[in-house]
């Protein structure tokens, strides 16, 4: 292994690499722009391979690792996987393999969980990847006795990409996947995709008024600007800042339904083939 | 170019290959193995980048081609692109490119479509890519003056993988999707997914008696048919036939879900990385 040089560099201009399936982690990715608005930011999505929710651990091991060498080739100072069944499946090899700090949006998720639960009887909704690999459950009971209820919900993804965030189909569905955790009774429901903050009035309104919805943006947020101080990366203010969009395909059409999760225009988006 | 050499062979034992994006395929699969028992068949399912019905064309395209070279190389006769969005959108490249009889499932359909309405107006539902291609109504309209109508059904190919064939949330989907070609007053509809036979009976329980559907799937098998014994391709019926199944991904599950397309047990599962 090479050894790493300890250089002291009190502000580090290169840019937070942030990965995905598809869209959802633009919903991270507007959170660390506008918390920290000095960083330059690279989003990749992958939406040749989309979604990832029902793939194997070995598929999304390798699609995981292809990106994050292209992100380390753009030089990346930072990732973060905003994809929770990468962060579920995935992050421990990247964590082993990659010579820069990599987060997971599970971790910071369980964390905001577990603050906002009183009654410590906590829900997780997700995809098949997510729910099945118990991610959360071990996460949150790393940090506290509580109880886990999971429920994964293999129609959310595609209601959000087909725009699907209300109405009488979404609802009935929504009804479905709740109808289990909510014989729980649940204080807290943990958004355990990035693509599930998009559902959350329609969900909110399935939900009983005292379940606390929770999802990983902001604690994710709050690990990456924690990271970068503690490891003195932060970007200098006046430096001059990016943002960049890549994608595996269809560039067109994730400007048009980025913006959704993005909150604001996509103007410059490139595809990329990846070696694999 | 090479020039081809032009001998004519009686039986050819070589197996005859076909592929999808996923499972739907194996519905066309079943049939051709009903159909014609002598023939060897090897089936490819792209469970890495499936769904295909909202990818770009140059991605269909590209995908196509990895798995087309990959069965080329395993000596196949023939190749049936057994799906709708691949057959919409790469059909044209690979008849262009391949040098083995190439046969998708929109001719066949529309030729079925036509042949089974008597009003001559048809609906049609597929993928947002098989839609956005026009390439069934392009297809209907070379063989009759007929009045179509199309609709894309996103949510269909995720409800049949979740398994929710049936049941509300079902039910309020295929409403909403078959209301506007109702209003068309359509009296014949084409499936214009290999996965939506398995829906065919919520559908048939939500359409007028008097609509007829259509699946591919008859339909080209009579094709399949048709060119093996012009071009003398058949297999001979003492020959040693088999069934071999590849997949890009997760070959466990493509036994376990498979086995509810392809009408019975799917025993070897094999998984291929393709060189992209």
């Amino acid at each position: 292994m090479q050894k790493k040089k300890e250089i002291k560099i009190l502000r580090n201009n290169n840019p937070i690499g942030i990965f995905d399936s598809g869209f959802g982690g633009l919903t991270v990715m507007s959170a660390i722009n506008k918390a920290l608005p000095s960083e330059s930011l690279i989003y990749f999505g992958d939406t040749a391979h989309v979604p990832y929710g029902a793939k194997s651990q070995n598929a999304i091991i390798k699609f995981s690792k292809d990106i994050t060498s292209f992100l380390i080739s753009n030089k990346v100072k930072l990732i973060v996987v905003a994809c929770n069944t990468a962060s579920a499946l995935a992050l421990p090899v990247l964590e082993k393999t990659l010579k820069v700090p990599v987060i997971g949006v599970i971790a910071p998720g369980a964390r905001a969980a577990v603050d906002a639960s009183k009654k410590l009887r906590i829900g997780i909704i997700g995809t098949e990847g997510t729910i099945g690999s118990k991610s959360y459950p071990k996460a949150i009971k790393k940090l506290a006795k509580a109880k886990t209820y999971q429920q994964s919900c293999p129609l959310f993804v595609p209601l959000v990409e087909e725009g699907l965030t209300d109405g009488e189909i979404t609802d009935s569905v929504v009804k479905k996947y709740i109808k289990p955790l909510l014989a729980k009774n649940i204080d807290t429901l943990v958004l355990g995709c990035t693509h599930y903050p998009l559902l959350r009035k329609i969900l909110e309104k399935n939900l009983e008024k005292n379940i606390v919805l929770v999802d990983s943006a902001k604690s994710t947020v709050l690990e990456v600007k924690r990271i970068l101080e503690q490891k003195s990366l932060l970007a200098s203010k006046s430096g001059k800042k990016y943002l960049k969009f890549y994608v595996s395909d269809n560039p067109e059409k994730f400007k048009k339904i980025g913006k959704r999760f993005f909150s604001k225009n996509i103007t410059d988006v490139k595809k990329i083939n990846l070696t694999n």
